[in-house]
């Protein structure tokens, strides 16, 4: 929810898109805007440590990211300059993405979340290549 | 998602409901099943943080979460054993909430997302007394 106050509260990170408004000045709560939800933080995590690169590696993860949500997730990941898009290829055209310098700083967010998902919730350690036969 | 393969893989730790199953093996995963939404994080920021413990307190957060998201949440950090209720006055009852020792562990992930929105979005460190007047 935006209101006159939070406004004022917008952000200054250059890196960052200039129209990002938050609801609120916690930092928390600033970074739950961008990564709060259930899928944002595995296609990090993918990019981050399992050398994903593609729509199609990153739709092959064990959570079965459906279509829809991977390309616009991508998109809004983009936009918050978290995540580049490069072309490698022509005709047809495909694209490779990489987490950003500002992307590879989430590194302790997902690092604590799996230590707590490690200890707590019986989680193991991902391991992509079992599951790309 | 539940899948066959990823029901094997429910969750041992005789602290969270046996019914909870995962997507995925994935800690990362697991975690973000829990909390991975815009508010259970600033639900249990308040609680761990900020002193706040009673349904009212936790409305007035700069955040303004909505009522029926409150309630939902706590219902659901309850049932997960993250949170406990607590009477604390009859007639009209009313109830006090705290972190479970399990929500207590959460604290490094509220903490990398602090230091995170800090960093680079500007955050600040929020201050409830300030906005309780």
């Amino acid at each position: 929810m935006v209101t006159p106050k939070n406004r004022e509260a917008a952000i200054h990170d250059p890196t960052l898109p200039k129209e990002l408004v938050f609801r609120s000045r916690c930092s928390i709560a600033r970074s739950l805007e961008l990564i709060g939800d259930k899928w944002t933080l595995l296609i990090i995590r993918d990019l981050m440590w399992h050398g994903k690169d593609t729509f199609q590696a990153l739709q092959r993860s064990e959570e079965r990211i459906p279509t829809n949500i991977l390309a616009s997730r991508l998109k809004k990941l983009i936009a918050l300059g978290l995540v580049e898009k490069t072309a490698y290829q022509e005709r047809p055209t495909r694209y490779r993405y990489a987490l950003s310098a500002a992307g590879k700083s989430l590194e302790p967010v997902l690092q604590a979340m799996m230590d707590w998902g490690h200890q707590k919730l019986s989680g193991g350690f991902y391991d992509p290549k079992a599951l790309d036969e």
